[in-house]
């Protein structure tokens, strides 16, 4: 904690090793292989304790990600986004040397990729089961049919699998919506896999998104988990009742800048540019930016008596609401935590990482 | 454009070059200085446009950033964020070498600075002009008083000004309105500074904020001017009549990586951690994240004919909502253009940048 000045991630390697092995059981106990995603950390060294755990292959969502963790030896690696062609080099740089999959979202990726492609990948389709960002509707197959049709029988092509992501559960309403949001996206995704399984008979279902994979027990209907947020969780997580409080893996480090007794507003050194301006609206209608937590010498982290929020961000600033019992507490100069909103975002934002 | 290969800053020298020039003749039209806010562009390069434009001092909103641009022979910042008592030793190297301004933004500041400045600095002191986001209450001084009766006489702490950042302006419906809040701010320092005259006979006045200082055309009643987004503007400006589209400066390029016919979305690489989750409701109500353009092979863009902004964002995916007759001439594999809401955080973002 002493050499922490400015805003900072600070990881708590037990949280985040034993959320680490909670989800490779449940993996474990449902049949299923565990392909961490890694947008979330873009850490190497936490990287690192996933392979401790056992795992050797994992989801990223950019090229530049992909070359990150091949650098520290990671030899099987999805990237979990559309293809970029601006980029074929660097994945045909990638695929020459580990085991790549690449994504076809869309129409026309299949045709582009037979033409540019210098050798062999897994090749993945994308299937919207519902949060309509990216992938095939799978209630009109025809674009899907057309796009299946242009896989050549060549080794460079091999079509690997279905990937969802179900995105949607982050706005469900309960534990109920978010099981109803799997079962519904699992048959999807097993109905497109029967109507093609003469062709490709042994295709796999990749699914993804932390609150499905920590909510639902049973996940013996997909064969590849493909969360990531996890290994972290954050408030949003909290919210959904995906994770407990005990489960948070990071919080940012936030010093404490200015004290408005007036309005009982706190000024932290935290702004958009360290938590994101990810935002959640609470049952009571408060728009919220992170909870601010109270951290001891050790940079471990416990909850104030009663909540303060982050309600407000610009470029640097976060605005605390805070109590009056807690605010005469407060003194400028003393470093708070901050649970992001968003944990993803916010590490993407961090560069400054105290790991304890 | 052919070395862009993912999100990029794409930078116009000349729309830039020429929004200095504007905002250092109006400055100098009302007599004032003009202190540019660096947080915006955070660039080394963008920087020495200023400087060649005559400009000689600067404001940030970080240590980091005054050391950045210390680094490239600034002498005169003003770090105009509450001072981080966890970087005094940075604050204090700073300050034995070039003209440092700090801002005292609440009550104990002064008493900290008294045990810790090791060299002079010039202090301003932050008042609250109705963004009730930092800074001293203007309609009640108890506090103020209290505070200033701390600053010494000795040569370390030379009390130099009031400074007030009306960021309420961005949520002005009207230029009018910009005007008003200009008007009161304006009158609010005027009454500070008198009320303290006897004993600080020389208080400079120190604004910000872009969209006062881009629509005000008479800004004499203040000694300084903080803007700092006018060097890009962005879309949030634009929505406030604030700037021309012609005198935007900077545009994110994102490469389109899908296209669903279905709902008439396309996907571009540009998402949360390149545009920020800053967004703008529209009159009718709807959420942008940015609007599309087309770009030219020299990086140059254009408004496509009907308009098409991105509705949704996660990590990396933009999803654009595109009119049908736009969207059939749309590909995969092409580069678009997006204006960010507010450039300040997608440059804050963006480390690649283009200068065209």
């Amino acid at each position: 904690m002493k050499n922490i000045v400015s805003p900072t991630q600070i990881i708590y390697e037990d949280v985040c090793r034993a959320n680490i092995d909670r989800m490779l059981q449940k993996a474990r106990h449902s049949g299923a292989v565990l392909r961490p995603h890694f947008k979330t950390h873009q850490s190497v060294e936490v990287g690192r304790w996933f392979r401790e755990a056992g795992i050797d292959r994992i989801a990223v969502s950019s090229v530049s990600m992909a070359q990150q963790f091949a650098a520290d030896g990671w030899m099987d690696i999805m990237i979990a986004f559309p293809v970029n062609f601006f980029e074929m080099d660097a994945i045909n740089q990638l695929a020459s040397r580990l085991k790549l999959g690449l994504l076809a979202a869309s129409t026309g990726v299949i045709s582009l990729l037979k033409k540019q492609l210098k050798h062999p990948v897994d090749l993945y389709i994308k299937v919207d089961v519902g949060t309509h960002r990216t992938g095939f509707d799978p209630y009109d197959t025809t674009l899907l049919d057309q796009e299946l049709e242009q896989i050549p029988n060549t080794s460079r092509l091999r079509l690997k699998g279905l990937v969802a992501h179900a995105g949607h559960t982050y706005q469900a309403a309960s534990h109920e919506e978010i099981h109803s949001i799997y079962r519904g996206g699992v048959q999807i995704l097993t109905n497109i896999r029967e109507r093609y399984n003469d062709r490709f008979p042994e295709l796999v279902i990749s699914w993804g998104d932390t609150p499905s994979c920590s909510v639902v027990e049973d996940l013996s209907q997909v064969d590849e988990l493909r969360p990531g947020n996890f290994v972290y969780y954050d408030l949003m997580q909290w919210q959904l009742n995906a994770c407990r409080l005990s489960n948070i893996g990071m919080v940012v480090a936030a010093p404490l800048v200015a004290l408005h007794p007036g309005r009982n507003e706190a000024v932290v050194y935290a702004g958009a540019v360290h938590l994101s301006k990810e935002q959640l609206i609470t049952r009571q209608g408060e728009k919220w930016y992170g909870i601010m937590v109270l951290l001891d010498d050790s940079g471990r982290w416990r909850l104030p008596e009663q909540q303060v929020w982050v309600h407000r961000l610009s470029q640097e600033h976060g605005i605390l609401k805070v109590p009056p019992a807690l605010f005469s507490q407060l003194q400028i100069g003393q470093m708070t935590g901050i649970i992001p909103v968003h944990s993803c975002l916010a590490a993407d934002l961090l560069p400054k990482r105290l790991i304890v």
